[in-house]
């Protein structure tokens, strides 16, 4: 098992003054890094059958697409606006100023079927707490929520209460 | 073997009217698909030892990143200007109208390295092109590009010449 807490490097000032940015890069360049973390992720469904992993773009791509394959599942991407070309559902989330949106291919669950939702980072929750209205609308069960890091200090676990998470390097 | 042409589904106008859009989401919903695709991409390095997989975000994370995990080696994001939050080195490519940039850090790979490039489609092979440029500037080396989906009246192969070129699909 390799050390995942010391393969993230703090980034201060990034992207504006006053953040310390959470830098996954030196995780994902780590073999022992990678696949520590994402079998890690896989640990809310071990021993259980699941239909597909879900994950935000970009860097939940990542973990997400990673953890579907070892898995042996499906993956579902969830994107930004215009981005998917088939028919979407969308929903919209709030940021510290103004909103965002997500979407998801309205064929990419059916009803009954059962996911794991990853993402790198969890923090406020406002995009994952998104994620899961996205899932649960098209009838898909959210069996829990994957992240690398979780920002506790900014309580993203309160806002997804109802759903299990799970984080593998808490701050 | 999973028959991965099935699972492309074309969309009419998208992004913009005229345009066939090659549409992978069901390809990677698809257990079989998804790990058929990932076996595939890796073949160009198929019984060699590679340092790592690089790929550009964000179609291209998710069938990098599956890879890199498959092959038990690093993965190295590649991504638009700004995303990145560490030193990066930075590279332009022409559009049909205008240019855009992709960006590496710059510890992300060492001098005499070997890697993978990893896209979910080539076109014109612009990006692919400046992918190929950001990992030589790191003094690394690129066994081959591999692409889901090859678009061949695009030409994109001869725009990588002097690189090995694998595709799954090829139109």
């Amino acid at each position: 098992m390799t050390d995942l807490r010391r393969l993230i490097r703090d980034v201060p000032d990034f992207p504006k003054p006053g953040i310390v940015f959470k830098d996954i890069t030196p995780l994902l360049r780590d073999p022992g890094g990678l696949s520590t973390a994402v079998e890690g992720l896989g640990e809310p469904v071990r021993g259980r059958k699941i239909d597909a992993v879900v994950a935000v773009e970009s860097r939940g791509f990542i973990f997400g697409a990673a953890l579907a394959s070892r898995l042996g599942v499906g993956f579902v991407p969830v994107r930004k606006p215009r981005k998917l070309p088939w028919k979407t559902r969308s929903t919209s989330y709030e940021l510290e100023y103004g909103s965002d949106a997500i979407e998801i291919h309205e064929d990419a669950l059916r009803t009954g079927e059962s996911v794991l939702l990853v993402d790198d980072l969890l923090a406020t929750g406002g995009t994952m707490e998104a994620c899961v209205r996205l899932v649960r609308g098209l009838g898909a069960k959210v069996e829990a929520c994957s992240f690398v890091v979780e920002l506790g200090f900014l309580k993203g676990r309160e806002r997804l209460k109802g759903t299990p998470v799970h984080s593998l390097i808490r701050y």
